[in-house]
């Protein structure tokens, strides 16, 4: 195997710098073989993995050797990509956009440094996983509930910078972060906000701070290495309130989202509900070869008789209501009274009161298992998700349903997805799975990807997240006012990290002597 | 009277520019005579009103005469303060931070470009007041609510900026906020978070956009001119239930503070309650002499007794819930029990149902009442807000209004204060007022501002914001790390405003070439 080196960088060059790393952290803590290297490839990369290949890792255990980490990377000009745990499924893992560019490994900065009861924080290193907070919390008998995405063994820092949902009404984890400490290309340390107050008594509490505030731009950004989080705690609520529904009819979609926006902006429904297709819901319990073995797409038919068969709905979504148990009886009955005139199908509801197993609370719990569903094509599993934005109203749903699943059928694939609803935004997530052991196949669902968010985008609708190996290619979508967007981000990009070293390319922004290389 | 001019400008200079500014705008509306530049200076003003004096006025009707101002502004190097409607009062009002800068009056641009009843947002320019945005949506019989501050003439797109606050669950205006048009100083057009996508279905419905967000940076900031701005409003609720609440003893605070902490936490209160102290509550309905007409702060047995014959607490506030009329039935319940642990005194309640005059509601209505307070003192009411950020604990709020009353009095003020509780966190909201009249009391009111400010910053309490005078004065306070933070603000503003041209000395940020001029 071809050794990987960064860009530019010769092999000497590249050998002082690890050998400066190994000074800074240690021999252990520098990973540089190509079983190292190995092990930051993207299992579910859509297409080959090694197109998004690390030169090396290093791992610091301090904010003190990630500044000396910088320094050795600006002197030799070895580009850094900083994974918090590097857990990033579907994203890219802890792949980096640009080959050969050094994995900055934030796993070894793992303190919860703060769990503050009464005031609903806690405040965490970038190698915090979910699990780790949970078994924390739980094991100090804390009355603080987290949230989470499905998959909880990725880090709670890396989670909110990308923008990552959970399910309970604190599910918007980037609007719950409050405080970060960074550390800037250049080395400087700053904290935002009320952080830049010595001894400041409200980092955690308060977001603002005085003048311009940053977390924002640091959020998908590779402006700099974040090394501590705020992010608020939900305090347990007395109660849930869980309204399942499968709605049987592929045209319910339009309808449901309607009957939703109202309760949304209401803030009678808090958390972010998800519509899911038939064929998520078929996917999480079963493999599509169980229901039909042609080639192309599932026909219609066939669809519905394996929901029929399945029980579940062409619509399947559950609302979760947190909070006193009177109230969410009474906020149950508003939502089942919207719904009346949406769909004769009646609400399965189950209850959680406080002291309950916390299994069926909503609380986030420690789990892998929705996973599976990327086995649904059979093979080794890939999957690739589109997710473009829209208004919280049913014509748009429609609209972008009727889009992608065109598309989807017409490069062959089933189409898997779903609409969550925001308080006033639909994230339509569908996921392209496919067989990674059939090029062909890889090759259409990346076909398929492309087209899909360039119609999103000729119709308004842009991606929130993407692989890595689409940056590019989302990036340039955003091109209101000859790509002003693009540019600011580059002005400061400039600005702020002048030798490029920082996590080059990552979501379409790249430092000036690499720009020329974007896709 | 001699003639302002920018810093560094010679008069043939500036008359070119002012030249160049006509062509763009017209005369009409080039303001440079003596008369027109008096109308921006601060009547508020905690000192002579001429230090913050501006060279003159621009207006421009719309965005490109604004890129054409800039242009001319960073030719001949003239400084640009931009004013949405110029109302900030207690802040500056309109007056520049640095004498001889240019007001870029915005107040020509106050379309109402968009209302969405469906959605819930509006889409502003930022000379739009609320009481235009209110007759707007009375007269299109509007489902939606303004959160608006106090006094309603001043610009919904200033307030929001400068993170103004308003009585409804929508009142941090900051946190409403949902796409921004930017004109960057050097002439640029951005349009942040969804609205980088040409047709965008999005803008003002998801707040991220793909890559960093943007709209934190330019808010309290000196980076660039906001022209649109998105913002979500409040559907109409069926009921508000209002709790009102006299506290008898200055010791009620702590605990008050302490029992209101899970009812924000929990989202039983929804929006900030302000528990006003007994000068405050005197200020509204009197003034001082009523009660006293000594010189130094009014001693306890006097407070005591006009708190008696005036009917009001210690400490005052109102509880105001939003929703369905039987929720706030329940939520009033679990609040006067939280209460009862504190005191035996009871709220008053006082309910209003949907189609009953709005004025009872909560909901904001154009009003100026409150400037009346500021003539407590006699003479012409000045005043200055202190205003720190804690967190939401008893202990704090007993802390720093211990802290503050001490100094108040040592100057020969009234304490006048209160503490807005946030969802975790108090500001306390204190006013020095004084007699603009007296030279001295001016004088003893600046000074004591200071001490307030440096006091606060050593026991790790950050002020929100300022009056234009104390930017420096209070910039200096977040000196964490070296002054982190201000070197990442001066970092972006160097590589977005090369010349320094937009709003120098905004919150602290000095442009480079003129970095020695702070305070």
């Amino acid at each position: 195997m071809q050794r990987v080196l960064p860009h530019g960088v010769s092999a000497s060059r590249f050998d002082a710098a690890l050998a400066a790393f190994r000074g800074i952290v240690g021999e252990a803590y520098v990973f540089a073989t190509d079983e190292d290297r190995d092990t930051y490839l993207d299992p579910y990369a859509p297409g080959r993995p090694e197109s998004h290949a690390a030169a090396a890792g290093v791992a610091p255990a301090s904010v003190e050797e990630i500044q000396a980490i910088l320094a050795v990377a600006n002197r030799y000009k070895v580009p850094l990509w900083p994974v918090s745990r590097g857990k990033n499924l579907g994203y890219g893992t802890a792949a980096p956009a640009m080959t050969g560019t050094v994995i900055l490994d934030l796993v070894r900065l793992n303190r919860i440094l703060e769990v503050d009861e009464e005031l609903g924080f806690v405040l965490v290193e970038p190698g915090v996983g979910f699990n780790d907070l949970f078994a924390h919390l739980q094991a100090h008998g804390s009355h603080l509930w987290m949230s989470a995405p499905a998959q909880t063994w990725g880090s709670v820092v890396g989670n909110a910078l990308e923008r990552g949902v959970g399910y309970t009404p604190y599910g918007d984890h980037a609007s719950k972060v409050c405080g970060m400490e960074i550390v800037l290309p250049g080395g400087r340390i700053v904290r935002t906000g009320m952080g830049a107050i010595s001894g400041a008594s409200a980092w955690q509490l308060f977001k603002y701070g005085f003048g311009p505030s940053w977390e924002g731009a640091f959020m998908q950004s590779n402006f700099g290495v974040v090394t501590k989080l705020g992010l608020w705690m939900m305090p347990e609520p007395e109660a849930t309130l869980t309204l399942a529904m499968n709605l049987p009819r592929e045209s319910d979609l339009g309808p449901a989202v309607d009957a939703l926006r109202p309760l949304k902006l209401g803030g009678i429904v808090q958390a972010n509900p998800s519509i899911a297709n038939v064929v998520r819901a078929l996917a999480m319990k079963s493999s599509r070869d169980q229901w039909y073995r042609g080639e192309g797409p599932m026909p219609d038919a066939v669809l519905e008789e394996a929901r029929a068969k399945a029980d579940v709905g062409w619509w399947n979504f559950s609302i979760r209501l947190f909070g006193l148990p009177e109230v969410n009886t009474i906020h149950a009955k508003v939502v089942r009274s919207a719904f009346a005139a949406v769909t004769p199908t009646e609400f399965k509801t189950t209850e959680w009161h406080r002291g309950d197993p916390l299994e069926k609370s909503g609380a986030a719990v420690p789990s892998l298992a929705p996973l599976n569903v990327v086995n649904w094509r059979g093979g080794r599993g890939g999957h690739l998700t589109f997710s473009p934005v829209s208004p919280l109203r049913g014509v748009d749903a429609v609209k972008q349903y009727r889009m992608a699943r065109k598309r989807f059928e017409e490069y062959g694939f089933d189409y898997y997805g779903g609409f969550t609803a925001g308080e006033r935004y639909l994230n339509h997530i569908t996921m392209i799975i496919y067989d990674r052991d059939d090029e062909a196949m890889t090759r259409r669902a990346r076909d398929l990807y492309t087209v899909l968010v360039r119609n999103a985008a000729a119709a308004g609708y842009g991606e929130y997240r993407t692989h890595v190996a689409f940056y590019d290619e989302v990036a340039t979508t955003y091109a209101w006012g000859g790509s002003a967007l693009m540019r600011l981000n580059e002005t400061v990009k400039d600005a702020l990290d002048p030798n490029g070293i920082l996590a080059p390319g990552k979501m379409g922004i790249w430092p000036a002597a690499l720009r020329s290389r974007r896709a």
